[in-house]
């Protein structure tokens, strides 16, 4: 595989230094400039806490461009500044991950129109966790298999909104392969109010919350005698990193904008 | 282990078919009579589709434990022939092992204290589903060192009520050894009615119904960093042997009555 | 959608009983005949423990095709006769769905060959059961994104090989997407011989025998802090039908031949 | 519930800062003094990164236990100091919790002889996962119940050993309660070296090593068409102060010396 010259904004951010981390484990990604609002003029091997790469450090995405070749700029900085770097890398005509979920939708139009118009490949990727990417789509999948389905996700105790937006999701891809259906019996009752769940267009949702979990999720599929389970869970924070190196090494292969990597994934 | 000599009443019913496989594959058990309202004078053996066991069947409990020498009674009839049944084994000293749900508080008051009287082992089993006791033991258990505990139970989708006796069961071991407790976060809420589940005393239960599955529950125990999961999956109709072999193993042991196998395991 | 006119050959058999109920159940189905080596001339409501459905039996299937306009040839007989009958219904410009495992590598070419002639699609499913299917598609799809990869297979303890066929297709599967990896610590080493499991390219498997299961497999993919799990539980033998009839209505829209259900859902 | 005075060696260490985090939110904990080798006379207060708690510190157990009274010693430094300070406690009479691993059985007797003739609680806790205790436990009482049982555990990928500790602890413990049984056909065989597992008196054990993972186990017992499971998941590092809490107000209880905390679980 050829090597992948890459710029990371945002190289002190928590996602930062796992990005860096991967990058300086992956042997065909290569870190050839860091974008900070700090430290310019640096090296990344001068910062502590990062790893020891030799990569110069800019304070201004311009000038970055301008003076390194780039393949890629991996953005983990914050929506605002998300949202202007990809122009300025547009401009530049230098592919880019950003990692974000601000973009309104009209913001998103406008970005496919300037990125097709430039035919730069660009991706933008609210959620980098492979596996619950993964999750979702085989749950879509599934479903046109099976018509009776239902999600049980679990989170820590500490949660606050139920059902968890990645449930949420998984509802709306699933809903969006099938017709609508009464799941259960016809006549089924709940002696106890709610023990049948959450329920939209007919799939039940449960939520659990329990002190010690982090965040996991089932979506089980019942059919003529036989269950279907597709599980993820999320142990800790890194668990991005394998969609990080999926979205560099795939936006070198896309023209345009692609919104989210469930539209990568194959 | 000495041999039981065992009388089985019902011997034709799906689980008096079932009990008199088991005595025959189980070295120490001993069919020496059957107690049927039909084929009075006729063998085991002569009954199409049962196993071809000597035994002789009777019409007549009263004159069965006249004429053999029986050690247990496994009765497993309708509950009103079963509630006459354990009366006449009683007044012959035989002990007996009845598996029925049918009698009130003040049946097994007096029947405790009738088989007190007597000196003679009598066990009422409304469960014979080992695997499920063992369950709600543990759960019980566990309850006294995790404060927050949800439960899932699974069933096929022609089951009308939500949720299952086991989990209404298994939450009254729960509340039995613990406060009640508010779980979750103090402020959660659900953005879809009925996400959190059932809420008993803080004990959240969420029942899923899907076609294809049979009758399963896991009691989910969470703490500091950790989770502690108890699981029974009943596959089918006889699961219910391995506590039938339980039963009349230890009926030979107690004196008087006892009321559930949940205490007779330990 | 458009009603599909199908004969079932081999009613009787189990799986013919079941195809039977599944066609009388689903609204675009319409039995039109059965082929049956007996019983020539009476309807399908005629035998005993079949749906009351007055489908004409035939005893030969050119008579059949000649007298009955037929959509779908459903073919669930053996091996023999099934090769015989698809060359049968090409002749007759008729569709066949064919559920047997009894093709050499040549006979499938020569099928091919000659479908492709007739331009008339035919499905050959050894394996009717989608869930495995889907699961085993799934695996494959996720092993292009986490590099490791281990399964865990589990049925009664009647069985005499380890590990299970599925398991071996689905290694299989994997193996055709991914580098072989030396997974685990390279240093690591069993303190009890074959604690590891068995291993190709690899991949590792874990064979479970137990009393009171059925068949179920999980396929487990680790990755930084995440863990992507698809389980398929087979918990009776009618766990084909749903892919009976994604057959029956897939092979109206193929040409030529299909081999094997993974190769229709998508 | 009576407050339960309690003095912490090793407050630094990453246990003992749980520890002391344990007491400050225990309404019925208090923490009177701690044991350090450095920070004499100041207070815990004092350190950095330690909670606010006004607990002096001492250089000395003896001089502390002299000067403030202690109802438990929670020890949490290393095996040698350990030893020392369990002696020290019973010379003043002072219960302790010596959470270490590194007794010989010969100390063992020699500590318990001495807490017996001092009449002093003493409990030594080699683990102090609460949830893999009592899954430990339940897995043997379940044995007695079950004939067939296999273990599957999982963890991460850098660990070196196959199978775990604690799946060979717990193999231990079942042993103790059956007899050995070889499970499985008795024609089976394997296909593949290795897919059945390790054996251990026919228990079967399955060691799955993935990225991602962090230490899980489960216990499957098999029967009449059932299947009982435990399971424990252990997500990061401070899972063990349950069992530190249940240590601390069970050892107020006990007489003499308690190895193992599987032994104050009921």
């Amino acid at each position: 595989m050829n090597t992948i010259r890459i710029a990371v904004a945002g190289p002190r951010g928590r996602m930062g230094v796992e990005a860096l981390r991967l990058i300086e484990r992956t042997p065909h990604f290569q870190l050839v400039a860091a974008v900070d609002r700090t430290n310019g003029g640096k090296l990344i091997s001068d910062i502590d806490g990062l790893p020891s790469l030799a990569a110069p450090i800019y304070e201004d995405l311009n000038v970055c461009l301008s003076e390194v070749q780039v393949d890629v700029l991996l953005d983990l900085t914050t929506p605002e500044i998300g949202k202007n770097h990809v122009y300025i890398a547009l401009e530049h005509g230098v592919r880019s991950v950003i990692g974000t979920t601000g973009f309104t939708e009209q913001e998103l139009r406008d970005l496919e129109a300037a990125a097709k118009e430039k035919g730069v490949g660009t991706i933008i990727a609210p959620n980098f966790a492979i596996g619950a990417i993964l999750m979702m789509k085989f749950a879509q999948m599934a479903a046109k298999y099976f018509q009776d389905v239902e999600i049980i996700e679990l989170h820590h105790d500490q949660k606050l909104d139920a059902p968890s937006g990645t449930a949420v999701k998984t509802v709306d891809l699933i809903r969006s392969v099938r017709e609508p259906k009464k799941q259960g019996h016809p006549n089924e009752s709940e002696q106890l109010q709610g023990a049948r769940g959450a329920e939209v267009d007919g799939i039940h949702i449960h939520s659990v919350r329990l002190p010690g979990l982090i965040a996991h999720q089932e979506v089980l599929f019942g059919g003529d005698g036989q269950m279907l389970t597709v599980r993820h869970d999320s142990f800790n924070r890194v668990s991005f990193m394998s969609g990080v190196q999926l979205a560099v090494e795939t936006v070198m292969k896309v023209d345009g904008l692609v919104y989210g990597l469930e539209n990568i994934v194959d």
